[in-house]
């Protein structure tokens, strides 16, 4: 810290992302990446615009805006797009939050909830989930503060049927709920059709993941045409050129080029089956995931024995040094040659475990 | 505004960028954006880079990273890529700045530096330009304040030597000096160097001007390890993977290349030089450029004027309705072509006033 930095941030402790190693070359399931590249129309768009970068880009995005309006039946003063949904997260804790404005959301969730909170000096109350890792509906109806729910949740992969979201929507007309779907397309039910509805529900989901963008930094929000003015409030101070031009290239040819992505997002359900079944038949509990990663915990060992003997033998997943899930592990579903090499290299450690 | 936006941003007036016409095709002199594309080895970059986007960026950008640092002579712990300077600008008023540790500039700059003030509750005081537009050093010798200065400064186009950048930054080692070098390469001198001498100095950079990336959205500051240390926290609390892959292969390509950006450069300021000629033969008053923008006062009739004038013969600059300079225009100087159609269109408008 240098003798400049505002001690408003005293107590602040930025958000620690996953491994992202440049040097040796793993089987990586720790970032719930795509193990499919991006559609060939995709890599075109952003071939093509490239040419152009000379040009500032649109501040308002508008092919892409229109084409995820109307990709989820909106219209386009509705939707947002950002620089990866983490902005669109903490734009949201800025835009919405403060002192006497605080946000709830589950105690095991996507770790950044609590980061964008203290940054933005917004009280956060974390709520317990169940002892099966399961939201409890019933802790967010009429909660009397703003909520930030994963939707499925993050690292359990567990989802809340719509008819839920629902009523928390509608038992809170006086907060903003934002329901984070970035993992909504491998099962869950997605809830953008409600902002039509209700004036408090953001919704927010990336290109990262079922979209094979992790590397273009392209997310969105919906909400009703209030809320996005406000969001976009905060943009225009701080950056109204927040999207780039390929990226929202790709984005519009990745909304256009749907069969594609929904064909991997099906692929990786499968991997999903199989790999749920082949860790269970190792003896690991496994939840059930509507996400593109199992929640799973090894019985012949120990959460972070697992994250560091996958590591050594080339498999990088992630685990948490945390109360309640230290013997738990996020594994991202890639291919089947991913999954069976993750298998492979947890059968050459139970093997080692009972030599 | 929506029920729920925070009241804490009650007095916040969002930033207004130059337009960014989608329909109309116009000689587009109004955002300094270069004419010349990024060169071909930047395109073949991004290209490739477009295959692997389902896998996160680097966090930490380090090819470009480094590329930067060896360009400027620094090393990599110096150096913070960003998604456009704007983003680091508004990262240094959320670490620097706070109730207690407000900042100065110009009452004539950036339009931006007031919205970050507000947006991050950071007092602004602003310290009047000389009758010439000129920065006068002494304002800001010891001026007890951290310190947000363009140089060139912009809209005016006006530079200051590097030993009077060196004084001010000398002169207040308490505080924050953020010089803002966005058009540094249009015959600016910059103050990068000093960072290894000052622990006090940011020098903050962009990719969208000599570096024909705009539209690619890549920036950076250098500072010394501490001060970068200060914004990575800001940036891992806000959004790690803030560089995409294609902007991030496209920053170092582009460095790489040096040869091509200068060769544009030097054609932009021998443009400049033709244009400021040009401009004063028809009785225009313009500023001493070290940018790639001239500032202008027409004769024949006033700013607005000049503005609407131009825009309706088809070509569009800058003009603010804002006391001291709503005479003015700022116009951004590209190909000899393009400064021909220019005056072509003011020489329609001085017959136009003249009949």
């Amino acid at each position: 810290m240098s003798r400049f930095f505002s001690s408003r941030h005293a107590s602040l402790t930025a958000y620690t992302p996953g491994e992202q190693p440049q040097d040796r070359r793993y089987v990586k399931l720790n970032t719930n990446e795509s193990p499919f590249p991006p559609s060939p129309a995709v890599v075109a768009a952003a071939a093509a615009e490239a040419a152009r970068l000379q040009l500032y880009s649109d501040p308002e995005s508008r092919a892409v805006t229109e084409a995820v309006a109307a990709r989820y039946g909106v219209s386009p003063d509705m939707v947002l797009m950002v620089n990866g949904s983490d902005e669109i997260l903490n734009f949201a804790f800025l835009a919405f939050g403060d002192a006497e404005h605080g946000f709830v959301c589950p105690d095991i969730s996507y770790g950044f909830y609590p980061v964008f909170a203290a940054l933005n000096h917004v009280p956060l109350r974390e709520i317990p989930l169940r002892d099966d890792f399961s939201v409890d509906p019933e802790d967010y109806c009429g909660v009397g503060a703003n909520i930030v729910l994963a939707n499925p949740n993050a690292p359990t992969g567990r989802a809340l049927p719509l008819a839920d979201i629902e009523r928390i929507v509608q038992t809170n007309p006086g907060h903003v709920v934002v329901i984070d779907e970035a993992y909504v397309d491998f099962g869950g039910e997605s809830c953008a059709a409600l902002v039509k509805r209700y004036d408090n529900l953001l919704v927010t989901q990336t290109f990262s993941k079922s979209r094979s963008l992790a590397g273009g930094r392209l997310g969105f929000g919906i909400g009703c045409p209030a809320l996005i003015r406000d969001l976009n409030t905060i943009k225009y101070s701080t950056n109204p050129y927040n999207v780039n031009r390929m990226s929202a290239a790709c984005g519009a040819a990745a909304i256009a080029d749907d069969a594609y992505y929904r064909k991997n997002a099906r692929t990786i359900m499968e991997n999903r089956a199989y790999t749920a079944q082949a860790l269970r038949q190792r003896g690991f509990e496994v939840l059930p995931s509507a996400a593109n990663f199992l929640f799973a915990r090894p019985a012949f060992c120990g959460g972070g024995e697992l994250y560091r003997g996958l590591k050594a033998r080339g498999v990088l997943i992630r685990h948490w040094d945390k109360p309640r899930i230290e013997a738990w592990c996020r594994i991202t579903v890639g291919t089947k040659e991913q999954m069976d090499a993750l298998l492979a290299a947890i059968d050459d450690m139970i093997r080692e475990a009972n030599a």
